[in-house]
């Protein structure tokens, strides 16, 4: 089975995902700049989330393009990636409405949470179709990010409830290690 | 014709069906755990028609993998599968917010049945194009899959008015005969 | 320039116009069937549309499949024609909300008039770049169905001040004209 | 690494960004000519910010036309565009609904200003994988249309709170510098 039409299929979703968090600005009723003043945290909120699909879209469309073949198993645990991605945009809505409070922080994280063991699985099934040898092997034998990243979030989720402003800011580390490029991979994959 | 861009825009459609579904998630105005539970009935709808459409898109991944030419009644055929897919966020939505009510599950299990009733038109559409020793008639002689989920979803609608919860454990079995990997099919098609 | 992108993003564009029309299909409160039946004028005029909305993917399919090159113009003509079916959603909905009374019924019919030119400048800046001789001329030398078609949405329009059920009448022939395969024009793609 | 994933996704963002600006075009609840007037200003700012994205889509698609190879850089500056460019809906929105208020012209300039910058920066993230030599330093060595919209832009913005008219045309002026096929380039391009 190729995968050209799973890509395309996950690049509507993910197309989707980031361009409908703008939907929830809501367009105050009045044209002065006091009526943005409320919509801060909701951007705030977006823009985080729109780095975090964006990182999602660049990882999937750097794996899939070392991945070869597929099968049922990879297509399913795909679509599991988008369902948890797909719950981004509420998260992010409910956090910014209510100004990062605690508990959704703590939801957010908890998504962000569900994203990363999706995409372990999704990477996990692709590797058992590989054989050890694989460019796919080689290239995603190094698990540390992905390790790193769940324990950052749980511990962001834990803090919510003490320390929000934390969590919010291990939230953006992680981003951070993502957005920088990871030249051992780059060097693999090409 | 070739099918490309029949693919393209059933991907694109059912990319959109799949993610607007989460716009029905109304974000709760307060930011307490409490606002949440309101939202549980309405995130287990979505799970079942994402699972749903995840199926839609497997199979009719799987279906024009095999087919290789297409006229314009299968054109329309698949239109119509599209159109009773489309409504689906509407079904779901309707049925999370009253709760798993008698008449809501009726009309999901209506809409699901219509949606197996379309697909099974654009099936037959394409197999009226081949030849019966073409790969598509063979991996799809056996239609006992189809029949049985036409049969449970109807056996679905009636018990709705009575047993509500068999109804919806009843679409919980159909969508599990489809995840199921179809062991018969897969072989014919590789 | 080839036509790949420009159909790639025609059909998403495409895509989301027939989908978000769903949409405007507000999820009654009441898990009622009685609650369903405001929702019937509403329905009735998406599968109006939703008719249309397929109609013209299927004939931007068919003409892009036969035309070899295009030019910046070729793009903005798709890109106005793109514009007022984008429109339709709204006019749609307006439609069906206010029970296909007059006016909306005229707004409705322009849009569909305004809709059809567009296509019809498109093909003929497609035309331009082509000889004489060329598949595209032969297969669009015969324009009786554009112009019927636009002769019956002026009526439609004038009527639907006296007669809206005419009016809604001949909309609906007119989508007739275009569903009805044109085995001359197939003849000469193929 | 090739383009075709990245030209696929901006498409579908860029589909789904001109399609959603309808969705504020909210359907009056009386079917008069008179309830479609409020809309007006809706309807024109939205004409304006469609083919403000139809010249972005449209130039996007030259430019990686002629892009041979991009990298992780190229990849996100391009993110970053299209971050700005899905704010348009919302900053659209927000001028139509106020009627061209003074404030919401001055931030829409300042969104197109931001769409403006981050293409240029996606263009040279771009040059910098190219020698001086390639086809695409050559097409785009002149700079001069892209600095000429951002001062006017610039102007616009300032002016529109002393006469908000004349920003509304400027921004109108830059966007004809735009639609007016560039002949310099499509000759390079071609």
């Amino acid at each position: 089975m190729k995968t050209g039409r799973l890509e395309a299929f996950s690049d509507g979703v993910l197309a989707i995902i980031i361009t409908i968090m703008v939907l929830e600005l809501k367009v105050p009723e009045e044209g002065t700049f006091e009526a943005l003043k409320p919509l801060i945290p909701k951007i705030i909120s977006y823009i985080i989330s729109f780095m975090y699909v964006g990182i999602y879209w660049n990882n999937h469309h750097h794996l899939f393009q070392i991945i070869e073949k597929i099968n049922g198993k990879v297509l399913w645990a795909n679509l599991i990636l988008l369902f948890f991605l797909s719950l981004l945009p509420f998260s992010t809505a409910w956090m910014g409405e209510n100004h990062f409070a605690q508990n959704t922080i703590a939801v957010y994280g908890f998504n962000l949470l569900l994203c990363a063991l999706a995409y372990s699985f999704v990477l996990n099934t692709a590797l058992m179709l590989e054989s050890k040898d694989s460019l796919l092997a080689k290239a995603f034998k190094n698990k540390t990010k992905g390790t790193i990243s769940s324990i950052l979030y749980l511990i962001g989720i834990i803090l919510s409830f003490f320390y929000p402003k934390i969590s919010l800011f291990l939230y953006f580390i992680v981003a951070m290690i993502w957005l920088i490029p990871d030249k051992r991979v780059e060097k693999n994959i090409i």
